[in-house]
């Protein structure tokens, strides 16, 4: 990655576990990070959390050493300290009526050129453009966890953004590190949760009529889908696979895919008998007191894995062999 | 895996590229194979194909060494070699007529206890089951290529199949180093490909209608999706992400969702056009001549990774870290 402060100054608000991690990214691809925590209690406990990410960081050989690039982190509840920020990245809590708070003591302390992002995932682009003074300058960017390790970033136009921002912002997140990818429309659910949702609609049909157990479905998505996922995506895989034969099936099997609008009765259950999953051990899974933190002692250290799995068998590389 | 030949001997009908890896993964679970090759030109490559499989098993430490491995292979045109086997696994081209006279002349030759399967990925498992003189003992063996380097394995009764063979054959392929699946009635598509397909039926959509290109979905796929299949398939990632939001924004998502039933024009454009993605090098996306071969390298090279990495991070191992 780059020098610690190598590059402009960028902002954050909000330092929950996401913005947490966002902020870690940023400080990894050497920008100076003014961070702003809305929730006054979120303000101590964040340099020491950034901290340890960027730990991780180091561990993944990402970046030298921490120190430095902590040094570059100021945190502060004063919205003045992003005077300066060219992009300032929103990531509070899924409310409309707070976002909007927040949009309107970011543009305080902004000037005009500055380009606002939301990480939002809930709530369309196009709705959230609506509070702020410069919609033309607001879109989505929406980061995957943990975005220090993660090379996904979907940026997301709404209706009134001027694509000349999301391009630029598209630009800055390849020096992240990232593998960005830009959405016109703000589709709700965007790209992978949006196509993941389709997954579910045929994946609960089949489940609610015995056809397979949840297991099993994991256990096809874990080694077959997760076997050539990582190094073609959708459609390379397609071609890779030889298409005719695609052709033909699409043509069979989309009249016998589920249509259905209702929420699964299995999730509604879960939900009234208050399953968190991981984190309070009851799910749609059995769980051992504490495996929850074991999910995500897991989750970190794959993750580091299969990014560099990932960077190893770019489309690049894997061309470059021909020569 | 287990030492060569120490299990009972099972057939394999059909040399081309599934049938010999197919081969291959039976030797290194430690059965003696008896290949039968009903078109006579495959009969003379097929050791060599499958010798350097073995090599490869060897060099990703999942057999000591290839000879002795090799050396319980017995290829013939004579389905007579088969006599004694219990299992017969037929993976022949997609075509009912030559499966149905493939069934008859290994009817001809095993005894009436022996299970025969097939590896179709395209024919209903209750039409092929009508070909065979015994049905209950009848099932669909549905492999991932490479077949000696992926955990996934689909077993799929059709309607006229006894539960208790797929049982038996669900308790080998643990022997066989795979995590098969079990499926009790046979869907089109089996599991993972209809899923894959409900997801294309939304991707089509999105594509056609401009809100995102190709390339953007592959990243999308391999960086997100693609950052936790193979530590957690669907519904531990529901657990780990939490359930509530996944309840809500179900009920917000499926009612949006693409119901189309028509081949997407791309596809019938690619198909008319005599595009064979990396096979001849013109696809979905464009190809230097000679690329596809690298496509071939690179999947058989990750395959070798991600199989390790996910041998790793199995549930047992993720709950293990709590002792």
């Amino acid at each position: 990655m780059n020098e610690p402060s190598s590059l402009a100054p960028v902002g954050v608000v909000g330092l929950g576990l996401m913005g947490s991690s966002i902020v870690a990214a940023l400080l990894v691809a050497g920008h100076p990070v003014r961070a702003i925590a809305p929730i006054a209690t979120e303000a101590p406990h964040a340099p020491e959390r950034i901290g340890g990410q960027l730990r991780q960081c180091r561990d993944a050989d990402l970046i030298g050493s921490t120190q430095l690039y902590l040094d570059a982190l100021t945190v502060s509840e004063d919205y003045a300290a992003l005077a300066g920020c060219e992009l300032v990245i929103e990531c509070v809590i899924e409310k409309q009526e707070i976002k909007s708070a927040v949009y309107q003591k970011i543009t305080g302390a902004v000037s005009a050129e500055c380009i606002i992002g939301s990480n939002t995932s809930a709530i369309p682009i196009s709705e959230l453009q609506k509070f702020v003074q410069i919609p033309a300058r607001f879109l989505g960017i929406h980061w995957a966890e943990p975005a220090f390790m993660t090379r996904f970033l979907e940026i997301t136009c709404g209706e009134q953004t001027d694509p000349v921002f999301a391009e630029r912002v598209f630009q800055m997140a390849h020096g992240w590190g990232k593998e960005p990818t830009l959405l016109k429309k703000d589709i709700r659910g965007f790209i992978t949760n949006r196509l993941m949702y389709a997954v579910y609609r045929e994946i609960f049909h089949q489940i609610e009529r015995g056809h397979a157990t949840r297991e099993d479905v994991d256990k096809a998505f874990r080694y077959d889908a997760g076997s050539w996922m990582t190094l073609m995506g959708i459609f390379r895989r397609m071609d890779y696979e030889g298409l005719k034969d695609y052709e033909s099936i699409l043509g069979r099997i989309f009249p016998q895919l589920s249509n259905r609008t209702d929420v699964p009765e299995i999730m509604q259950q879960m939900v009234r008998e208050g399953a968190r999953g991981v984190h309070n051990d009851r799910g749609l899974y059995s769980y051992e007191a504490g495996e929850g933190h074991q999910w995500d002692e897991a989750f970190a250290r794959f993750n580091q894995e299969i990014h560099g799995l990932a960077a190893e068998y770019s489309a690049e590389k894997v061309k470059a062999y021909l020569q």
